[in-house]
């Protein structure tokens, strides 16, 4: 199936589309009342004067079926990073390969800019994830603890 | 003490004790062959033209005891938000709030910012940290596991 998918870079116009899909990672992550975002916001964040995120999709027959989202970090030890926020293949497509395309243009980006490593976080409990991750021989750390404050 | 105390805006100047300091942390973190930064690239990612980390000095009569590093990062829940990477106050200087003015500077900036929360990582077992953040009612959620991969 993956010769009939397209990723290319996301422009203002997906992003009704890419806040769904974010809603449906949400929903998987059984967090769907944390989701805020607006479309107008993600076209301001995104394609705005002082963009905060980049954000790609991958499109079969005309229709977005996949996205990842991402941004440069900073590791005090290492340097540039890049973070990927959010990466989902709606239901339907998955199993086929679509997440593996575009999990591999986000890595070769990190490579292609001279990024010192890609970072990410997984839920404990999502095990296809994980043996996704595992399969590039990841470092997969539950030693970090997450704080956060909402503003 | 803490009247004694500045806290301004770095500039690149101060970047060789600023290394001193992320290697300090990295020592505490029992992570210290970690640390492959250096003075130049920590200018240049700092105060070149893409700048990818902010920074911020704790300064007592002329001399750095402290710092903290952070960068914007996004939710795609939520929106803008600031990433804490790093706060260190050096071993002496600790206990009288340091950390405190350090952590403070950075939540007003990111409110003043609309940022729409502030994150950052802790070590499971780094309990002074911990209970410093629990006064802030922080949520501290260990379920996300982080992933990494080294380019």
């Amino acid at each position: 199936m993956n010769d009939t998918i397209d990723v290319r870079w996301a422009v203002a116009k997906d992003m009704p589309r890419v806040l769904e899909l974010i809603t449906e990672l949400a929903v998987y992550e059984k967090e769907e009342d944390q989701v805020e975002n607006t479309v107008a916001q993600l076209v301001e964040d995104g394609f705005g004067p002082n963009p905060t995120f980049e954000c790609i999709v991958a499109e079969k027959e005309g229709q977005v079926i996949g996205f990842a989202i991402f941004y440069t970090s900073y590791s005090t030890w290492k340097g540039n990073c890049l973070y990927l926020e959010d990466l989902l293949v709606t239901e339907q497509y998955r199993r086929f390969g679509v997440g593996k395309l575009l999990f591999d243009f986000v890595l070769n980006l990190a490579k292609s800019r001279g990024a010192k490593r890609m970072e990410w976080q997984v839920l404990d409990w999502n095990e296809p994830a994980i043996n996704f991750y595992k399969k590039y021989n990841a470092d997969l750390d539950p030693t970090w603890i997450n704080g956060k404050l909402f503003l």
